[in-house]
Parts: C-alpha cells; structure tokens; sequence
C-alpha cells in the first residue's frame, strides 16, 4: 500500500440505482461526507448504479478514488478509469482481499447478493480476528432493517453472541456512518485466532 | 476429486447449537434424509454445533463425510476426523473454494455471520455463473424468515431482479430440502460471464 492510499474507506453497493432517487442521493451524500472528513475511497472499480454514484462523488468533492475490478466483470459493471485508478485482477477473492488490505473502515450501502455477502463477510472476517476495522451499514430508507433483524434472530436463537452482534454497527445517514467510523469499538469477544505466517482469507 | 466423492451435498450452518432442540433435531434429521436419497456431506469439519450434528448424523447412518478445515479453526471448531476424511487447508478461501468443487449443491442450516456469509457468497457465485447447482436455505423454525425479507426488499428496491431471487429457495423441512436438489432450475437471468483460463473464485 503507498504512502498516498492512506485513510481509504472500502464501500460495498450494488450495481443497480434501485427505483427510488433516496438511494442514488444517499451514495452521493456519502461520498461527499467521505471526502468532507478527509477520507478516499477503495470499491469495486464499477460505473454503473451506486457504485458509479459514490465514486463521481469522491471524485467531484476532489478525493482519491481507487477501484478493484475482477477482468471478468469489465464488461457487466463498467470500469471507472476516469475517475480514479484501477486495478485489474483476476478473481472475485483477489478483489475482496486487495480491498480489505486498503481498507480503514468498510460502509455498506443497499445492494443486491453480492454486497450483502461483501458485508457479511468483511464481518465474518472480523469475528475471525483477521481484521479489527469498522463495518458500518447504511440503513438508509430502512432498506437493511430485514438483515438488522436477522442478526437479532441470530442473537436470540443462540448463534451469534449479544456482544458480536455489535461488531455491524447500523446508521441512519451517510453523516452518521461516516461518524460512527471514528467512533467504532471492535467487540473484545471475538475469537482470537492465530493466522500464520500471514492473515489468509 | 475422486470417484468416490460423488454426491456430496455442502451444508453451511453454526458452531453452536441454538437455544432451541429444535436446531439439533434439523440438523440431524438432515443428515438422515440426504444419506436416504443418496447424498454424502461435505463441510466445514468442525464438531461443534450443528456443524458436528449434521456429519455425525450423515455417518451414523453411514453416509460419506468429508470435512474441509482451516488450520486456524481447529481449535475454535473441533475437527471431526472420528466421522469421515478432514482436508486441513490453510485459508478460509481455500475451504470455501474446495467444498464449491466437491458439492453438488447447497443446504444452509442455522448459524452465524460465518453461514449467513458462506450461503451469500455460493448465491453470489451462481449469479455470476461461476456455478449452477442448487442453493437451499433450510428455514426451520422461521430462522431465515428474515433473510427471506432481506431478499425481498432488495427485489423490491430494484437491487436483484424477480428472477434472480430464485437462485435460493427457501424450505421449511430437512425433508422439503433434499427433495428441493432434484427440482432445483438455475434461473436463466444469471450473468453469462467468461472466467477464464479457470473459473477462479
Ligand atoms: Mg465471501
């Protein structure tokens, strides 16, 4: 990682726009705040939907955009070369890796398959000590309160710990998930492994 | 892969029991039901939790079992070598990539951010046409109700297409599950993407 990749958040979101103009708005709001409190951003590499939306509006507010595109899916998301530097990779494992290596915080907007499992796994990775970085949801338009839910059913059915539960921590506004960066507390009950001789995922 | 790892089925689910007998009895009905249809069990190794029912339930009624366990995780997760063949690997990747190789399809039972993650990525990589077999989410007691949700809403919102959602089925028993392999049709609407030389994931 250069000297000039410091401070980059990872942003997980979908492909698509959604139908209704509260999630194109959200992306731009969150790239704005994200350049406002001094951070760039890593993503997927992508110019179509919110991944298109959040990285112009990095780029327009003037901060470092860096994407991560698999060769396979060029053609399907488009490559943002114009806004920032690409890296071409060659599987869907090497994105998310050189992603996470950036990474100082990860912040999920609303997307379909992929970025839900993008989050969980940034999360997964998480409870497995392979990281200790904020993983912030932006629940905007309540979009991910049926996932909120699922992590509550999960706490309550005995699979997650109450304290785990907290290593997601959901927010209302793209200022707030900005926030709740600076403010994150990894949970101490996550499991202490020992990756060796390096952090695999 | 051998000749004699045919049929194996992939089961993703938790290291823990849940609070309710209810899990436990899915999960060794489970194992139960695939050995009667002629399935064997690939999975994570582990012994704890539903992990452990399911590939002591798939052996008691002599099933194949094959566990693929991450160094690191051995402790956390017991390896279940008294109950079928353990692959021990050195990265989370590399057992996701190889219980991808070996199954013929996909059953999630309950469990954590590790299941829920390990469910999306298989979804995620059938959308991406990186493979085509069946992905089952066994809904016992409501658990996925959620999930189910989520998947809603982001049809919806306009993030996964109507079609798409249908990768996954939901299934209320361990009987409906195995009976879901047969029927299972991969929606046509999927990415048609080149991942070449191999399919790396
Ligand atoms: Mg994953």
């Amino acid at each position: 990682m250069s000297e000039t990749e410091n401070n980059l958040v990872c942003v997980f979101c979908g492909s698509y726009d959604g139908n209704d103009p509260i999630y194109i708005n959200a992306a731009t709001a969150l790239g704005r705040e994200l350049v406002k409190s001094g951070y760039g951003l890593v993503y997927g590499g992508g110019t179509r939907g919110l991944m298109g939306r959040v990285a112009r509006s990095v780029h327009d507010n003037n901060g470092q955009v860096v994407g991560i595109m698999p060769r396979a899916l060029m053609s399907a998301e488009g490559c943002a070369d114009e806004v920032g530097k690409m890296i071409v990779v060659e599987s869907m494992h090497q994105r998310k890796s050189m992603m996470n290596d950036r990474a100082s915080a990860f912040i999920a907007l609303p997307g379909g398959f992929g970025t839900l499992e993008e989050l969980l796994e940034i999360t997964t990775w998480s409870l497995l000590s392979i990281h200790s970085k904020p993983v912030i949801v932006l629940n905007i338009n309540g979009y991910y309160s049926a996932l909120k839910d699922m992590v509550d059913t999960a706490v309550n059915a005995g699979f997650v710990s109450a304290s785990n539960k907290n290593i997601v921590v959901f927010c209302d506004s793209p200022e707030d998930a900005v926030a709740a960066i600076k403010s994150y507390v990894p949970p101490s009950s996550r499991f202490g492994l020992n990756w060796e001789p390096k952090v695999p995922v």
